[in-house]
């Protein structure tokens, strides 16, 4: 057997015993996986050494092939951040079950009881880079809402993902809920993610959780179905009617409060009727936060230091201190250059005209349409949604920041005492 | 330029008018999309005769070509027939408006008003066999719900469907929808199809309505997230503490009622306990109603003429007059068996057993779960829901009878006064 085709049946036995676990983790009640829960942050704490040795393994072989600083800070591991992960995890713990919730109910005219209720999904994996907090944060999320966690980090992370699985497992062992219902896909080659991703059928649903190209690669090829997660080309929108002052506080919050996250805004659009007096205030606010501004000619007539804004510059998702800006005719104008060059995620309109925040919210169609508020609100603990496993920018399943109802599905229950179909 | 790159362009060319299209359908009123759908009704009726005669060219070529006379049946159309299409649009018309209902809704701890409204998905992609009333129903359902169909009906109705599809062009033009809103895939080419499936970014779903063959190479190929839809392997439980009266009507009301649509049942299974008493019952009534049962050796050992079962039994969705059929241990065995060759639609449970029933639903992992009930029942119309795109077997978006909330996504829409984000 080559090395391949025996990874692939590491592969699939691995995915096997995943689905397994995923038929006994289904029906269990909401003490029996908080408990599970609960036993994991415990471990997570005690195990803290262990897990650390490992990471330091995976921080100093990423130091020797020269991964930038803030990457490398991203990898860390120490005692302090795996309590805090653990309290995290404690968290899930606390909140509700989405599992056998009754989203609709009735009683058929030929007396059928009808019930719609929430199920997991069944195998969630998870595809994510460098960091390997997220390999507990997604466990635990799926552990709450009842799915079985397939998890694919980064290579980079491999030696600390590893031991953080086995010491969850461990604790697991303990517990009502089966030790496989935390996975990590075996090895590290591309072609491990190539096999989640064909594996229709052990697994339910793939979330990729990292840049644009990532996504993209894994909608290509997977066949498994893909919930898109995570790209923003945010924009903020300051209307004719606009006040000036609200506006100016929204955009720099927009852009600089955590530029690297899919919610900052990336683009600025400005009503003509209000240029010449806001464009001077906005230029001078973001030049004070370091902000570089591409703009179009007429952003530019107010301050030679703007940039010339490319067709690249619409689409881009900086996630940096740079922002794209650009003076349009009308709403309506707003509208269609974020119809072109969005991505869905978050687009914000400041206004005082109430007709203006109505046609804005209704022709916009992005995840989430902010009046007179920050992009930086898309957020699921912003929403209060007590956890997020990501934010959702397609329209199926899920849009938006993806709670713990996001993870499940339904089904529908219907009782009767001998109901036979007629016609 | 070669054919093949005409073809492309001439699809790219008419997705993205419908693409333009959805911008100008999703924010309109109930009112607007009833009005465009009586007039599509009312078109259909006065052109009833040219419809008829673009429909004699397909039947006649099918005929030609010696297609089995059950499919000419589905692919004919007559005035009469045009009339029932026409009155289900209007039907369609008096359903209630999914766009615009407001999911969730309320106040965040700062002050933020949040509300999850629903959206229409945008532009929806619907491959189909040889059933021209396909082309005016999903036309219906998908304009109801702001959606813009794009049509790739079998190349066997083309003339029928591109007259179908022209008619209701022109009747949209005296309207507020466009009339880019229906739209047919251009060509009958195998090609065409692979262009719909890779329009990602145009097109927003695509939900395949056909045998499980046509859909398995839909999700093979397609960049478009895909809905797949119908393929039932149904299943009968008679359990231990079951009525056997009861159970006998509902397994022979589940295979024979109409054996060749997707909820009827393919197999059944039985308890070891009741099986001397009800196997030569249900044999006996199954042979009445002309049906072959591919059994076990158990099953086999009550009647000569039940037919092996093979493995591919297990699997079969025969839509046919055929059951396979088992005794089983437990009513665990029972779910062990759905679980590793069921498809995932619908499965019934016959018992007395208030715990039976509560372990069955729970444990087993279909769209539906019937407790002493027809597996029929799985219908957009029997659940209520007024109409039926199609019924979902995935776990994502849709699980079970998809109406028209299912084919809307949503989006939140976020309203403050100058909220900023501080941490």
């Amino acid at each position: 057997m080559s090395e391949q085709d025996r990874e692939r049946e590491e592969f699939l036995r691995v995915a096997r015993t995943a689905r397994d676990a995923a038929a006994g983790l289904a029906p269990l009640p909401r003490a029996a996986k908080d408990a599970a829960l609960h036993a994991i942050a415990d471990a997570l704490v005690d195990g803290a050494a262990r897990i650390v040795k490992a990471n330091e393994t995976d921080v100093a072989r990423a130091r020797e092939n020269g991964t930038p600083e803030y990457m490398i800070d991203r990898l860390s591991l120490s005692a302090e951040r795996i309590a805090a992960i653990a309290e995290a995890v404690r968290e899930v713990a606390a909140l509700p079950d989405p599992v056998g919730e009754t989203v609709r109910g009735n009683v058929l005219p030929n007396g059928l009881e009808l019930r719609q209720v929430r199920v997991p999904l069944g195998v969630v994996g998870i595809i994510y880079e460098g960091r390997p907090n997220v390999t507990v944060d997604a466990a635990a999320l799926c552990l709450k809402s009842g799915n079985v966690a397939m998890l694919r980090g980064s290579s980079s992370a491999y030696e600390s993902n590893s031991v953080l699985v086995t010491v969850m497992q461990e604790a697991l062992r303990g517990t009502d809920v089966p030790a496989d219902a935390v996975q990590l896909v075996p090895g590290t080659s591309r072609d491990s993610v190539k096999h989640l991703m064909r594996a229709r059928g052990l697994v339910d649903v793939l979330i990729p959780r990292g840049g644009a190209s990532l996504i993209n690669s894994v909608v290509e090829e997977s066949t498994v179905p893909v919930i898109e997660t995570g790209v923003g080309n945010c924009s903020v929108y300051v209307d004719a009617a606009a006040d000036l002052d609200t506006a100016l506080d929204i955009l720099v919050n927009s852009k600089t409060q955590r530029p690297s996250v899919c919610n900052a805004a990336e683009t600025f659009l400005v009503h003509a009727d209000v240029a010449d007096e806001f464009v001077p205030r906005a230029l001078a606010a973001l030049k004070e936060k370091g902000v570089t501004v591409h703009g179009d000619e007429r952003i530019r007539s107010f301050d030679g230091d703007v940039v010339e804004a490319t067709e690249d510059d619409w689409y881009a998702e900086y996630l940096s201190l740079d922002i794209a800006a650009r003076v349009v005719g009308s709403l309506d104008d707003a509208v269609a250059h974020i119809r072109r060059y969005g991505s869905g995620h978050t687009e914000a309109i400041v206004t005082t005209s109430q007709s203006a925040a109505r046609r804005f919210t209704a022709l916009v169609d992005s995840a989430a349409v902010m009046v007179n508020a920050s992009t930086r609100f898309t957020d699921g603990g912003e929403f209060g949604f007590g956890a997020e496993i990501g934010i959702s920018t397609q329209k199926l399943h899920a849009r938006g920041p993806m709670g713990l109802p996001e993870l499940t599905s339904t089904k529908y229950v219907v009782t009767g005492d001998g109901h036979l179909r007629g016609a």
